[in-house]
């Protein structure tokens, strides 16, 4: 299988606006009747760059068209969409270069791989290999560089396509909002405790039952990812190695009746001294690695900082930036250690579809989607 | 198949019923028409010790009958308490040896002061008092020694009453499940991450529009109030002098889409290394000071530890011990400090109301209601 | 001051406590681990008449014990339901003569028919044989003398034992609320608009994501059920044929956010005309049909009406009379037809398993579980 | 004080794209500081044909800026509205010619009198002169013809400008839904029944401890409001006397714990038989009074109809048209009237604020702003 060529206006993206690529690429969308699936779908609904080709799902939705398969729980489902047929989740019968993978953990291991080996990039939202040595986990706007990684992957699994990988809903929000802190002041110790909404969970996702009214302290396996992707995110990489980065972080999550958008209470402690004023300063002057690429989707600030004593809300902040944006706020000391922040951002858009595309986006204008 | 027959006679009722002293002991609420001051009038309701003889609260409500000046915000408004004329806030018209106080803290100071100077015990839910050297912070499994307090502080304000107070909502919820870790491992640091209900807020409270769907990352003075409380409540008596614990507490309060509840994440750092297990254990066994006392309002045991991945739950376990108990669960490791867990109490019962009515049980047990 | 000392003595208990028989009916609960089934269990526990011997739900949960097979969505499961075993839903090998039925529509008809023909009592909240003409469709407020189709039933069906069902959560609430109405002014038409609790819909029922601070304007097969129940229950028994209540109902059904407590608002037209104040006077004073039999579950009254223009609420008002009340109020005249009133009741309790407890304890009653 | 000259372009309306005027109308807002103001500050900011050139309050925001003055309950606060200072509510102090009223109810009709009085245009969302005979309760899309009663408003009470109003939030929903019936099948009689968002009782407005998990089936005067409004939204103008339309109306109105949307359940006799395609496929078509003018707010189409078996449902429909499309399905049979129907429209948007800016959008594109 070829890969479309991309207009070569791309390999050097313009300096200023947008521009858009002669042929948009062909995408699919693995996984793409599930929440996250229809995220994926909703945003690649007119992205100027990519053009939703084919939609992929479990044996059981084979032959229906997207619109019979998918129950649809935003608005208004895409038209384009609407009458694609379901395929099989399989190289052979997927033709794109380009997949995002909204699959379940349980299958995404096998799956990705298998298209990797066909020579697919595959931007994938499933925890599976986000923390293999050899597989990007990629924030744009903190670790572009990781994608160095895909050689080695590549070199060692035998790949002609490649898998790249965004965090985990939450591990996003907790990783933006640390990033510049780390940059000028190193993160030292991270105590954090998440509000997550049910959006989280997919579909049906919570029970009513559960969440109305009321706060449940466990997210299966949520603390466990947290406190093990942030550091990857802001590890560095040398001679192709990436080295983690050396904070420990504590993490309790748990599940708030709030629809969309996560909240993280974050405890800091800096390897050199800040005071809140100037951790705000150095969170709201934050451009991140990509600004000069203009990204279709990379938010412009990547933080949003807030000054109002009770900001970020989730309900009120989870769309700043089309959520993209993190929204940073109540930026103070800490009695123990020394700085204690808020920071929200939407789930499924930053903390999972949005960020997959941003990824795609990212690798398009580093020319990586060529000859995959 | 046969259906047994059903018995003409009627079982002997069980022999161990609540003792009722012959006298009821006449207290009277201040601030009686408010959110807590009707929780309070809920809770004296056929208390077996007190009898509720008096309501007071601001000049507005002068004149009418509780059912008049009272916007009752649970089920039923008890039949005697509706009945009662609104008193002033003055202890010349108060006529009731015992007071509890559900006053704002903008007048609870020296309304306070004025019924314990005229020699009425004031158990008050208000901040006012509470950091005073002389006051008792008060949770009877806890502290009940810090009411020797009384003593210095009649001597110190000329007062034949005196004031006893007890913790804001969050507070006693953190202290309870910290109490038998102190005592037995030592405290040493504390994050603390509290999701608290609405009824936290009184009545009217927090607008529906700012919380439905919605997290408030913020409750004025709430974090101050945890980060200095918590200490003075577990502090040591000696010689009369009040040492407050000395570990230091960090916390985020967070106002959630509750009713009734606050939950608390917790990590915490202790003196003495104890593996989960035996966190758990110490916390289950634990049955507080004054066990042997049989309170009316002492749940038993004070500490409900649950087993389920998914516990505590505001909504699902805020009744617990009839709103008196603290629930603990997900005892674990934290990866930075020796322990993560989670506490839910009953933010209006626990937290408010029932903790000054449980205060006003001990001192009757102990003897110290009479001669006020 | 002096405080009142307070007596040693205990008071003698009061001389009404509940008879109870000297041997409890062994009873059992079909499909037993849902959320109708879950109530039934926990409104067996400690009841005075019947003692929970056995539980069976389907195959996927054989050879259990009730705590591994039921996932609690309650408070705390009773200890004597948690080591029972799970038992396949066959009348051979469950060993009880009275049965409750919390099964699934789709298979209650054949497994009920089976429990009747092998001699047992089966008090069903199945939709399945609400209809048939031979099978009461029973509130025993109101139509006591329906369970005189049991002769009939038996008759027709060859059955020693019978069938006797409970209306559908909403269908109860609006038929209690209209039974004084139609015996005094005869109901002539009835709009109603419900807006029902999501436990309604069973557990893990109906997602977060569609119902949190939304409202779904369908509920699958609610609008007939409370279209054509109603008549049947308010219907007249001559000579052994039940004849509907010749009235017709509007219904629009709806789900809200609410844990607990289905409410309806109702424009009735009547044969007779009558005030308001008339209205509500009938209202308040029904005690219904079975008053003087003292059931254990039979609220007294069966409605309470409240003079609030707000109430009823759900979340206030639900658990009235422990759940079996149903709340009315805001009688007012309507603009087209007679009266406008709105009604609420606990539809887990009032509308499922606590009616069919109290048709079970009427039957008891009236001595029809002897000999089943 | 003279109107600012609208472009002569507007006078015609061009037939397709929507023109801009050469020069912004300033507008005022009146009650700018509450909720209704605030929506009306949001949609106003960036409007193609008027420009937010003053906002007035009450006394006690008077010398601030609106920053200052209104607790922003939205996003984030329009810039250019931000540094405005707030006027007093006196013509003589708000120098705009056209004037938009979000004004209590108890404060609206003298100042809206003087406003007119004094020249200006008032669009208003109070309800004091909405039944005033010769006051326009407009929506465009229904009866653009009633601004002829202007003229007589002029001339009885002597003013050289007006007062046009709109009606209640859930009447507007309620009238646009019976709009397209009325005119093609004749309206007769309407059950309605209403689940009304917390966003129309303004902010503060509901206390969340009244509606979390809960329904309140009562709001001050609303089904007044609904069962008087609607015909004469619906009425027929004839030689400059409105005979409102000759059905009868029955209100349910109920608060539910929802952000934005109302939502109304409508059983409806209709004078010419329909079956519920023929209905749904008038609803479909109808395309409104004003779909030839353009107007900035004017959805196309008006209405949106539903064929999804549980739609409109407010979270997901509320936004259709940018917050001013009526969302209505399930319309089908109703066993006693002719057809039930659901329909859903945003509150502040469609309900309130929208809808008198789009009574301003066809004043202008009728030549009636100028001159005023």
């Amino acid at each position: 299988m070829s890969v479309l060529p991309v207009s070569s206006s791309r390999a050097e993206p313009a300096a200023t606006a947008a521009p858009e690529p002669r042929v948009k690429i062909p995408v699919a969308v693995l996984g793409a009747t599930g929440a996250v699936g229809q995220t994926f779908v909703q945003l690649l609904d007119a992205h100027p760059w990519f053009r939703l080709a084919a939609v992929a799902a479990s044996e059981r939705s084979a032959g229906k068209t997207y619109r019979e398969a998918a129950r649809w729980i935003g608005g208004e489902m895409p038209r384009a969409a609407a009458t694609l047929s379901i395929l099989p989740c399989d190289p052979a019968a997927v033709d794109a270069p380009v997949v995002f993978s909204a699959l379940d953990a349980a299958v995404a291991g096998e799956i990705e791989a298998a298209f990797a080996r066909a020579g697919r990039i595959v931007l994938s939202n499933a925890r599976h290999y986000r923390l293999e040595r050899d597989v990007p986990l990629l924030i744009p706007e903190i670790n572009p560089d990781h994608l160095a990684l895909l050689e080695a992957q590549r070199a060692a699994r035998g790949w002609s396509g490649g898998i790249v990988t965004n965090g985990n809903c939450a591990g996003i929000v907790i990783a933006m909002a640390l990033a510049p802190l780390h940059q000028v002041f190193g993160v030292r110790q991270v105590f954090a405790t998440t509000m997550q909404a049910v959006s989280g969970a997919g579909y049906p996702g919570v029970p009513s039952l559960d969440i109305l009214g009321n706060v449940i302290p466990f997210i299966e396996g949520e603390e466990e990812k947290i406190e093990r992707e942030t550091q990857k995110v802001l590890g560095r990489l040398e001679r192709g190695v990436l080295h983690p980065a050396p904070f420990a972080v504590s993490a309790h999550a748990n599940r708030v009746p709030v629809e969309h958008g996560h909240t993280a209470c974050l405890s800091v402690a800096l390897e050199k001294k800040a005071t809140p004023d100037e951790a705000a300063r150095v969170l709201r002057e934050w451009r991140g690695a990509v600004a000069d690429l203009d990204l279709p989707n990379a938010p412009v600030p990547p933080l949003v900082v807030s000054d109002a004593p009770d900001r970020p809300q989730p309900r009120r902040d989870a769309w700043a930036g089309n959520g993209m944006a993190v929204v940073v706020g109540r930026v103070r000391s800490d009695p123990i250690l020394d700085l204690k922040l808020v920071a929200s951002g939407h789930n499924t858009i930053r903390g999972a579809a949005g960020a997959s595309i941003l990824n795609a986006e990212l690798m398009l204008a580093r020319g990586l989607l060529t000859g995959a």
